[in-house]
C-alpha cells in the first residue's frame, strides 16, 4: 500500500569531523522518501524554489518517488548549514534560510488523498493538522515534532496527538513534552496523550517503543563509521513507515519489525554525506543489516 | 561453583532528588556480593575499620556471604558522600575519607585461593594484579576499572588486561582507554588488548558486550522509579558473575544470559537507597524481571 510524506526539501551544508559537504540534497521529506522507497511507492508533498535542479527530481523519481505533490515556488529552496561536534552526538546550526519553505502550506493533490499511510515530518502542529484535514481517512498516520513546537505550540501539538496513530520523538523531546525525567515514565505519559504508538529515538543508543500492548527496546545498528548523522531520524521514520505500509495488518510484531527496519535505514544514511548512502542502498543490503541486527540483539 | 570478590566496603551518604541516606552500608564489594549471592556462595575479601557494626556483618552472612577475607584494621571504615543531579545521570563527590581502605593490601585467605570465579572490583591495577597472583588458577576472572587508573596507571592496567578474562567498563572509560570515539570501535579495540570479553555499561541505555565470537546489545531493565543509582555497576557485575559461576560451561549463550541477570540485579539495586532493595531481593523476583526483560527485547 502507498505512503504519503509531507515535509521539507532542502539544500544542506554539513560539517563533520570527516569533512564538509556543500549544498547537498536534504530535508526531512527527502531522507524519509529515500528510506521508505526501499519498501513501497512514496508520494511526496513538499515545496522547492526555482533553483531546485532536474537531477534531484530525477534521483527521487528513478527510485519510485511520486513528485506530483512537490510545488515549485518563486524564489529559492530551503537552506540549512550545520556543524557537528567531534563525537557527532551534538550539532549547532550555523545558518538557516527558510526561503520558499517559510510559508509552506501543504497541498495534497486529489489523487494522493486516499493514501492509507501518512507521515507528517517535523513542522508546526497547525501545518501538520492541515494535511490530515485534506486526507480521506488514513489507516495509519505518524507525526514527528521538535522542541520548538513543544515549547511554542503545545496546545496545537496536544490537539494533533489526539488525531494521529503514532508519534516519533527523541528522548529529550518526550521528557519536555511530558515533564517526566524518567524515560519509561515519559513514554507512558506520551501514550496517554492519544497516539496508539510512541517511538522514542535515542540516537546511538537506539530506541524505545511504547504501545498499549507492549513496550520494546532496540539498540541502534552497530555502525562503526558514522560520516554524517543528518537525516538519521527521518530515515528511521522512512524505514519504519515503509515496511509498515507493506503489512496486511498492523500487529505488535509488525510494528517491532518496522522499528528494526527503521533502525537499519537510519544506519545506512549516517554512513555517507547527505543522501548519498541511502540513495545508493538496495533492498538486499537492508535485509542483510536487518539479519545482523537480529543477531546483535539475540540472547542465544 | 563459588565466587570471590575483592573490593571496598564503605559507609555511604547519598543525596538524590528522592532524599538523603546517611552512613548506609555501601562499597563495591558489598553491592557485588548482595547481587551475586542470589545465585551462588560468595567469598568476600575487603577491609573495614573498628566502627564496622555487627549488624552489617550479619546482613551479609545471613545471605551466604563468607566474610573470612574481611580484615578489621585500627581506625575507621571507608566513607563516601555524593550528590546526584536531578535526572540522576551524573553525580558529584562531596567528600571521601579513605580511612582503612587507603592502604588496602588484599590478603586472600588460603581456603579462598582455589575459587574458580574472581571479580576484581575497581581498584588500582597493581592491587588487582596482587590478588590474581594469590589465586591458584581461576577459571574466569573479571575486572572493573575507572578513569583515574586509565589516566594515571595505564601501563599497569594494560598489563592486567593480558591476565584477565573479562573487563567491565562504562562507555566514557572504554573511549578513554582506547582513544576511539565510536563505541563499537572502542569495544573492539579494548578486546584486542587481551580479555576474551569486554562489557561496556551505558547506564540507563543498557550495555554492549564484545567478544571474539559475538557482539551483543541489551537495554537496561525499564525501571520507572530510580531512587539511588549508587552501586548499579557493581550489582550488575554481581548478577553477571553470580549467574556465570553456576554455569557448567562458559558459552556465548551463557555469557548473554549472565549479562541479562546483571541487568536485572542492577535494576533492583537502584530502586532503593543503598543496599536496601538488593538485600531484600530473592531469586523469584530476579527470575520475574529476567522474563520481563526478555519480553522487552523480544521482536515478537
Amino acid at each position: 500500500m502507498s505512503l504519503l510524506v509531507v515535509g521539507s526539501t532542502a539544500f544542506d551544508t554539513v560539517e563533520t569531523p570527516h569533512g564538509t559537504a556543500k549544498d547537498c540534497l536534504g530535508g526531512s521529506s527527502t531522507y524519509f522518501s529515500l528510506a521508505a522507497r526501499l519498501f513501497t511507492k512514496v508520494r511526496l508533498v513538499s515545496v522547492v524554489g526555482q533553483d531546485f535542479p532536474a537531477q534531484h527530481r530525477k534521483l527521487l523519481e528513478d527510485r519510485g518517488v511520486d513528485l506530483a505533490g512537490v510545488e515549485t515556488k518563486p524564489g529559492k529552496t530551503f537552506r540549512w548549514h550545520g556543524r557537528y561536534s567531534a563525537d557527532m552526538n551534538s550539532r549547532e546550526t550555523l545558518d538557516v534560510q527558510l526561503n520558499t519553505f517559510g510559508d509552506f502550506k501543504p497541498k495534497v493533490p486529489p489523487m494522493f488523498r486516499n493514501t492509507p499511510h501518512v507521515f507528517l515530518a517535523n513542522g508546526s502542529p497547525g501545518t501538520q493538522r492541515s494535511v490530515l484535514d485534506q486526507m480521506d481517512d488514513p489507516r495509519f498516520c505518524v507525526a514527528d515534532t521538535m522542541d520548538l513546537w513543544i515549547d511554542r505550540e503545545k496546545a496545537g501539538l496536544l490537539e494533533l496527538m489526539r488525531h494521529i496513530d503514532g508519534l516519533i520523538v527523541n528522548d529529550s523531546e518526550v521528557k519536555m513534552l511530558t515533564g517526566r525525567t524518567n524515560l519509561i515514565q515519559a513514554g507512558r505519559a506520551a501514550l496517554a496523550l492519544g497516539p496508539k504508538l510512541v517511538i522514542v529515538k535515542k540516537g546511538e543508543h537506539g530506541c524505545f517503543v511504547f504501545s498499549e500492548h507492549f513496550h520494546h527496546a532496540l539498540p541502534a545498528y552497530p555502525t562503526e563509521d558514522v560520516v554524517d548523522p543528518t537525516g538519521a531520524g527521518d530515515s528511521f521514520a522512512g524505514g519504519f513507515m515503509g515496511f509498515l505500509s507493506t503489512c496486511e495488518t498492523i500487529t505488535s510484531a509488525n510494528m517491532k519489525r518496522a522499528v528494526a527496519y527503521g533502525t537499519v535505514t537510519a544506519s545506512l544514511t549516517v554512513e555517507g554525506f547527505g543522501v548519498d548512502r541511502i540513495a545508493a542502498a538496495d533492498r538486499p543490503s537492508v535485509e542483510r543489516r536487518y539479519q545482523e541486527l537480529q543477531q546483535f540483539v539475540s540472547g542465544t
